[in-house]
């Protein structure tokens, strides 16, 4: 079932074969949130409402700022409660001792959009560059079957329940190599899904998420292969394409890219001995 | 054609039925473009290489810097070429008049991302009620058939090239009430590729777009239509849903939004009036 403030009932004009017709449809919630850490403002994602700590969570882990639920005091949402119930703003407070992102231009909080070093002639190289120079690239070990990442892709379209009833959202879903399913996440944005399935391990305390899978709904990008390489997932399949950073981001960081996995068969762009057979 | 930077070759293991084949596949090329305002940055937006002019005149209508092309003294790629012969950095300089946009806190560049007023309690009214502070609702008029709707979504199809030789773009085109084509790009992201076609259109001193229907190739979100609605474009198609902030700020903005265009049928979410029958 998808959450209460998932989803909304809007009115339609349905026009087929010169005839409209009034009917009720259902598209997916989305709704800025505002995420601070200490009260001043660090992003704002637009997002589905529901587990906003899960997504907070996820994305720091991401962009650096944290390694594991130790590093957060608290997460609680702030500021006024919206005419709908949704609550749209969320502070975060870090641990003692763990550093707020900061640009050094302005000393003031490094923005989301500005956490990419900015230098003259930015390449992807140097993107990459600039991620491998604070992460290093995940321990090679672990297989897993094509049949399991094959289940694990087709397993995704079955947990989709807002998808089903907007058509209109994107998922991630976590499974481990063994094939048991971890978690999924739907949300209008491909990126808020991902942090939502990551941001719901760091609070279980289970990172890094050594021989999973990570399963997006649609094509992996280079921020979804960075997320992934930030928890340690070592494995990303998708239904569709990657883009060519991404394919130089996997190679780079040893995590194996799968894409295209239809009708049982799949395309392997990096780190393929992972994959048995 | 698609560009000669928009693609390149990679080696895939082809998995299927238990046999592995190494063959070459070819990706979507992705890579970060620094925009920058007098040399200062303003964003950084992972796309696919060629007609960035056109990108950042777009992005810039879009976020309300400019209002037409005489607002702009130049736009020059800037920075080190890389290896593959891309250029990733691009600087504007705003006509003599045209004030840049400054975050009150800093008194530098308002970044993409802080553009939005991060207000206690953020919600999507809010980003609703600050557009329309400085952009009235289109005006009504113009009116167009569901087969010329059908036919603009079927054509974006048709001329995406790049998706067919990757599986891994999107696409956006722009197409007049009275059915031609105007401009169609194609970017692995969406809102890159609605860009580049206002863009295009700045360029060409063709604004506002009245009369134009955009045709997108994914989802319609809330910076979909907010980008419709800053280029006066009355009508946005898309073969897939909506969300729900989408639909709110296309009914206060007076943005026809049709979604679910397939097999000659098609929702209409807001301002139905434009469509006949």
């Amino acid at each position: 079932m998808p959450g209460p403030r998932t989803i909304r009932s809007v009115d339609v004009q349905r026009v087929a074969a010169g005839a409209v017709e009034a009917r009720a449809d259902e598209v997916a919630i989305e709704e800025p949130l505002e995420i601070r850490i200490s009260g001043e403002t660090l992003a704002i994602t637009m997002r589905t409402p529901g587990n906003d700590r899960e997504l907070v969570l996820g994305f720091l882990l991401a962009e650096g700022v944290i390694a594991s639920a130790r590093d957060v005091a608290s997460v609680v949402h702030c500021g006024r409660t919206t005419d709908e119930g949704r609550e749209n703003t969320i502070d975060v407070t870090l641990a003692p001792g763990v550093r707020p992102p900061i640009d050094e231009e302005t000393g003031m909080l490094a923005r989301r959009g500005t956490l990419v070093t900015s230098a003259c002639g930015v390449c992807g190289r140097r993107s990459i560059d600039d991620l491998l120079a604070r992460m290093t690239p995940l321990p090679t070990g672990g297989r897993v079957s094509p049949e399991t990442v094959t289940a694990a892709v087709s397993g995704l379209r079955e947990r989709q329940p807002l998808f089903a009833r907007t058509g209109g959202c994107h998922a991630a879903s976590l499974v481990a190599f063994h094939g048991s399913h971890v978690a999924t996440f739907e949300d209008v944005g491909r990126h808020n899904a991902v942090d939502k399935v990551v941001g719901s391990r760091v609070l279980a305390n289970a990172l890094p998420l050594s021989e999973h899978i990570l399963v997006v709904s649609g094509r992996s990008s280079f921020e979804i292969v960075q997320k992934a390489f930030a928890a340690g997932i070592p494995l990303v399949a998708s239904v569709s394409a990657p883009s060519s950073l991404a394919v130089d981001l996997a190679r780079r960081a040893n995590v194996t890219l799968v894409g295209f996995v239809r009708n049982g068969a799949m395309a392997v762009y990096a780190s393929k001995d992972r994959i048995t057979g």
